[in-house]
């Protein structure tokens, strides 16, 4: 086994996305890297697993140092696979995922496959970085962005990150600024949806929106990309409303008669 | 328009589901109800939505007080039908959820169709609860919770929740000892995929796994409803890892050279 770092890329826009290719190309230079990526587009599949339909994986690519699958299921699936089938002996240094190809920043994050894959691979002790640029043409031009990405993994690499905690990068879609760690900010979706008719007659209807941002920080994420800095967002695998706890404690407890 | 409250009620079981019929006779005791739920079974789905097909929704009930429709969609597509198109003019005063068949407590949350509905919810700003039991049985008995899920549904109705925050409900498969407002228990999934030739001779894996506690917490939500009781988590969909901004704040902004 090679001593070069073992590095797991994935995302959500299909092995064909030319997002993944740039991060394997730029990973390829730090540490041998298996991929496991979707076989089609899965954008919007945040953590969803597939246990309705078996899951199948082939290989596409091997040469030395770099060996690449597709999978029919979600990015989740594609850690799951990876980490237990295909990496059994030996888990990855770190995690990558992406670049997508459009913004995880603020509550795009809980839709996101790209941000799950991360999620998923923190919840399993592994450095996990989320990686994302705010466009979502299939040719968006990631050159402003490599060096970070690079400069990033090396220090995840070498420094590893907090127990529990990965990190969601964003890119602003033009020459950075530079560097803000941030916190997720604040908003929500304005659902817009396009009503039509099928040719039998049936009505059916396309899910559109509007991104609504509720937080006025400039340490939001979506904010500070906004003014053409990249964010970097640490984030966990915690949903508890931690503030509240004592005081839902006892006003729930008389809920219950014995 | 009725001064009665107005319950939203979806699933990820599917409206054939008995969690959801009895969370709709419970409902139906204190206000008027639009249910909106997936056609067939979206477990796992977690905060997917449909954006590479089209959705389609039909009524199957309708009489006073309550109108039930199907969606082809996951959970939160059918959240967002539900909020933008079918009650447009009139937000609901409660979203619930379930009552799933499995327990959505500790890092399930994540995977949950279920709890994606709520934090649908919860992000549009209506105060939302997801119920889930610890059993998958289809014909699981629920009538121990009962009375739980419709007095927390009175005093959310009556108090509401704080900004931002939805509430996590479990209840144990046994006669409840009590309430506990508990945290996310820390946990995460070993999986053991189950491998199996179709029969061209083709690989294909069937996704299991074994669950693993890392939280010996009484106040874990997981701990919680092992003891037989019932655990209600407070949760708010924020991934920020706030605890280390400041130290990465630091350690990243060498990362980008001017």
């Amino acid at each position: 086994m090679s001593k070069r770092p073992l590095i797991f890329i994935t995302n959500d826009d299909s092995f064909h996305a030319k997002g993944i290719r740039l991060l394997i190309d730029i990973m390829r230079k730090l540490g041998d890297v298996i991929v496991v990526a979707p076989t089609v587009q899965r954008s919007g599949q945040s953590h969803a697993i597939t246990v309705n339909e078996p899951l199948r994986y082939h290989k596409v690519h091997q040469e030395d140092g770099y060996c690449a699958y597709v999978c029919n299921g979600t990015p989740v699936d594609c850690v799951k696979i990876a980490f237990n089938i295909l990496m059994k002996d030996r888990k990855p240094d770190l995690l990558v995922s992406g670049i997508n190809h459009g913004s995880n920043a603020s509550i795009n994050t809980i839709y996101s496959g790209t941000m799950a894959a991360v999620f998923e691979g923190c919840s399993e002790g592994i450095p996990s970085i989320g990686y994302s640029i705010d466009c979502h043409s299939a040719d968006v031009d990631f050159s402003f962005s490599e060096n970070i990405i690079e400069n990033l993994a090396v220090d995840v690499l070498e420094n590893g990150l907090d127990s529990g905690v990965c990190l969601n990068v964003n890119f602003p879609n033009s020459p950075i600024k530079g560097i803000k760690v941030c916190h997720q900010a604040k908003a929500y979706w304005n659902e817009d949806f396009i009503g039509r008719k099928d040719p039998m007659g049936g009505d059916y209807y396309w899910l559109t929106g509007v991104y609504n941002c509720l937080d006025e920080s400039p340490d939001a994420d979506y904010n500070v990309l906004e003014k053409g800095y990249a964010s970097i967002t640490p984030m966990q695998v915690d949903f508890t409303a931690y503030k509240v706890i004592d005081k839902y404690s006892d006003r729930f407890k008389r809920l219950y008669n014995e």
